[in-house]
């Protein structure tokens, strides 16, 4: 690989150059939810990926900051209080990436339905009062009758249909929300460089030594610092086992497959959530964006490639054989397929999945009433939260307590490294304000250094530093203001939404006027920032992760395609043998996800 | 033909048992607006149409409210004057139909170029005048650069583009705008009968006698009015020869052809106009709308059957070849032809195009330039309007007037019959207007009545009785509405969009919580109401003028056909064989729509 990244060749020589207080190893959204706060709190703090950010598993999950109401079934009603109260937080702090809409959830007459209409409104309730949905939010849940439920979703096979839930959700972009994080914090100074990989941590005085391999130069060097934090996800545990430590659980993920198709195949006005109907304990989301529809997830074991999970045949049947029984007008075949993604979940072993695909004691509707009444006493104050916690138990029939691991989670500290596994997209911001609490112990103890954590549900991302609570407004003056520069409608909109409060930065590059051959001053500046900016190195990182494009706007790659790898040539100094490289690893990774070669396996 | 519609039973009776003032032939969007003013001017009145209202022509154009700016270029400011005035005043009396949109026209480096750069821009600028558009308005005119016009639109061929005009013009719905007309003049006591073929006009004492023929029921009777209106569009002339009169211009129709892709084949941020490109004086566009978008015309003579324009192979070529040559990367097949439609224009014979395909001089920049300074004048009250007639006159070099043939329609009383020929969409009202100035002289001449007409450009349609100066906000709360119903948020919005001030009508259907089965109450309502209040016979009816579905929504067509053709046999009580005959007829129609046999021919 020969090119020249400027940006990137100086953030390695800081890294040689400094001494860290926390290295982060792993850029997924753990890791960049860390690097914020820990930069934000004035460490020097220093993240690094093996691949590019976000790529191993947050570019590629639901695309939902999911309240998960299926917990409350297994009474994981800590789960769910963390979850949805952590969903606001995260809509304040990036107000331009999580955007409220309904979660419509039909129900059916099946003995072994998650939810029955009674549990359903139960649930729902609980769900609202944990959230704190106002009684007069146009987003307070509803439930509908069966008649009700065919009228709202006619397109849904109405055999057995008893009732739509209707609550609030929100849509996210998960590669989004991880950069501005990473953003953030290198504003605030923090170094972050992808492409490291940590090839082990050991002991250097009273704190670690990393030793990294770039993967493009192939360059071996150390990085130092105080504290190491394990955010690597799927790759936990080969980060446990070099460091020499041990966690007490095992990641055990599992593999997840989302496919789009075009909207006008299955348009559904808000994301539908739903048993996949194979009593297989799984859900499935059908999921309306920009003019694309899409659905997921499969949920199988996985034992592959961490490096390259890939939608399989069996993945595919599964998802089309679900959504064709659940919209019998359908008929989506593999044809319609216009990209997919697989992820892993970084699981800790026997906790069943994120999605509520637990072996756990579920709860009957009376179990869930009791439930909501001790509740409702514990919100007015008429007992407290142990009172609530035995009731729980009782209900569960087992032990129940707010350990890390009925959360999903689990952070822990060991010899100056913190572990950080499991945990949902979700909770991010949580799981990085622990760690902290976790990083300022270890300085307080082993290096007599007092650290005082920001407080992070006041600190915005990169992006987000605008009125969270009139984000339309907000947007709308960013679209205006491009409008002034020959911008047409679409894409300012497009931009505004992308970059939120760094919007003027990209009309800073728009008033140059520069333009690439065969791109527009606007779509130049994207990518001009998105190298400069964003550290976008690869042709995938820019159409996969920092533009979405690959996944939901396929109808502008054979346009863009060839301007943008000839302008990310130029602009990075690709060597002719480089940029053949980079240009058959973004036609191989497009082709995946298009499903190329599946598609012949089912002719 | 066997079936019951009491709406259509009643009114075929009171035509039998009344004498009308104004009987008018042809229920197009000019019969429709004349019918419109005739019933609220307080005349009885009568409207026919051999088939079904707009199937003709009015349903087949290129469905916006075109204020036809190339009409500059060969100084036919009247028609231009007019047409953006009417404009304005179609959007106050329909606030619900034509939305106010950028139009978008690149400008080539070519010699045959309709507009170059400088002369865009002074048409742009007497156009804005002519219209009013206000100074702050977001629509005032703009022209790019070669370079911003490529940033605007990169999609676009930059080959040869020296600049992008972009300005207002407005979208529109025509069967809508038509039946929305027809339904107001109902509600203001006229009667209104689709399938009923005009057979003869005769003499019958001061008035005339119309002897029709029920094309279902093959029931011949006879029609009393003083005033007999010609407003058969293609057909005009048959109505003049079995009439006995005769009329100083044949129609000599041309045929335009439509082709709807999907959206994702081709985003355009806006309504694109272009040259064709083939040097044939033709222009293009490309609209977006809903979730697709569509493209035409071609303009070519037609002397086959009126009543069934085709699309043919080498319309589909012409419009291909022409949008992959504008839009390099679009690679449009005609297996991404979704939808399609032909219609007529009913041209009056020689006066060239209504897109200003003309032979008549063409204005050079001085020309425009010299037009511009006496328009200022004109405005600024230096001078009057005779002057800038004059001006004309010597620019053109020929002899102008403010006569009918210039502004593309003609109306011309004789012997108790208005006829009523020619004329863009967008001219409808002005039209009906001047047709009830006639009205008006013959009931003064001949039947010493003094007819008062209504002040049309203060005179809602049906569904437009809302404030048209804030119409989103309006359909806005008409869609919260609905909402309160459970119908969710896409359908609510389409509802109040289609139905405008008519939306609580249809909320009272939604609160009967009828439902068809296999339809939602929404559905169901919107089709009981298309069936009662809008004069829905047929299931094509339904599907492609009062929905467009057939045209946009091609994606709930599989869902909704036979549960809609079901309910409408129930409603309408037809027999087997007539339900046999609906159902066919539609399918071929839809077959033809989506070019079925067509697509056979190009592999």
């Amino acid at each position: 690989m020969q090119f020249k990244s400027d940006q990137r060749i100086s953030a390695i020589q800081q890294l040689k150059e400094n001494d860290f207080d926390v290295v982060i190893i792993g850029a997924g959204i753990t890791g960049a939810g860390i690097a914020l706060q820990a930069a934000a709190s004035g460490l020097r703090t220093a993240i690094i990926d093996m691949q590019d950010f976000a790529e191993g598993t947050s570019s590629r999950s639901t695309k939902l900051v999911h309240g998960g109401i299926r917990y409350l079934k297994t009474f994981d009603v800590d789960v769910v209080a963390d979850t949805v109260s952590e969903r606001a937080r995260v809509q304040q702090v990036a107000p331009h990436i999580p955007r409220p809409s309904h979660m419509l959830m039909p129900l059916y007459d099946d003995p072994e339905a998650t939810f029955t209409p009674m549990s359903a409104e139960v649930a729902m309730g609980i769900y609202d009062k944990l959230a704190n949905v106002p009684k007069d939010s146009p987003y307070v849940h509803r439930l509908l009758s069966a008649e009700e439920a065919h009228d709202y979703l006619p397109m849904l096979d109405s055999k057995g249909l008893v009732g739509l839930a209707i609550y609030l959700d929100y849509q996210n972009n998960d590669a989004r929300l991880t950069i501005e994080n990473i953003k953030q914090a290198v504003s605030d100074g923090a170094v972050a460089v992808s492409h490291l990989k940590a090839t082990s941590v050991t002991p250097d005085g009273s704190g670690k030594r990393i030793s990294v391999a770039d993967t493009f130069t192939k360059e071996l060097f150390d990085i130092k610092g105080k504290v190491v934090i394990n955010a690597a996800g799927p790759w936990h545990d080969s980060i446990t086992e070099f460091a020499d430590e041990t966690t007490q659980d095992a990641i055990r993920p599992t593999k997840g497959v989302h496919l789009v198709i075009n909207q006008d195949r299955l348009p559904v006005p808000n994301t539908v959530y739903f048993d996949s109907g194979f009593h297989d304990g799984r859900m499935l989301f059908v999921i309306p964006r920009a003019n694309k529809t899409y659905f997921g997830t499969t949920d199988t074991d996985y034992t592959g490639d961490y490096l390259h999970p890939k939608v399989e045949k069996a993945d595919v049947e599964y998802l089309l054989t679900a959504m064709n029984n659940h919209f019998p007008h359908a008929n989506i075949t593999v044809d319609d397929i216009q990209a997919s993604w697989a992820g892993l979940r970084p699981l800790i072993g026997g906790t069943g999945d994120y999605n509520g695909n637990t072996k756990k004691k579920v709860a009957s509707d009376e179990n869930l009433h009791a439930l909501d009444e001790s509740l409702n006493k514990y919100f007015k104050h008429e007992i407290d939260r142990e009172a609530v916690d035995e009731q729980l138990e009782s209900l569960a029939g087992n032990k129940k307590s707010t350990s890390s691991v009925s959360r999903g989670f689990q952070i822990k500290a060991e010899n100056g490294i913190v572990n950080v596994s499991g945990g949902k997209l979700t909770d991010y911001r949580l799981m990085a304000t622990e760690t902290m609490e976790e990083i300022a112990k270890i300085f307080a103890d082993k290096f007599e250094k007092t650290v005082t954590p920001v407080d992070a549900t006041q600190y915005p991302v990169s992006g987000g530093h605008f009125d969270p609570n009139n984000v339309d407004g907000e947007l709308e003056k960013y679209a205006e203001e491009l409008m002034k520069y020959e911008v047409n409608e679409v894409k300012a909109k497009e931009i505004a939404s992308l970059y939120g409060s760094n919007t003027p930065e990209i009309i800073e590059y728009i008033k140059t006027g520069v333009s690439a051959p065969k791109l527009s001053v606007a779509e130049t500046s994207m990518l001009h920032y998105a190298i400069e900016k964003e550290f976008v190195l690869r042709p995938i990182d820019y159409f996969l992760r920092r533009t979405n494009y690959l996944l939901f706007k396929s109808e502008d790659l054979a346009r863009l395609e060839t301007p943008v790898i000839d302008e990310m040539a130029k602009m990075l100094s690709w060597s002719d043998e480089t940029k053949q490289a980079m240009t058959e690893e973004y036609i191989s990774a497009r082709d995946e996800s298009q499903l190329k070669a599946l598609k012949k396996e089912f002719k």
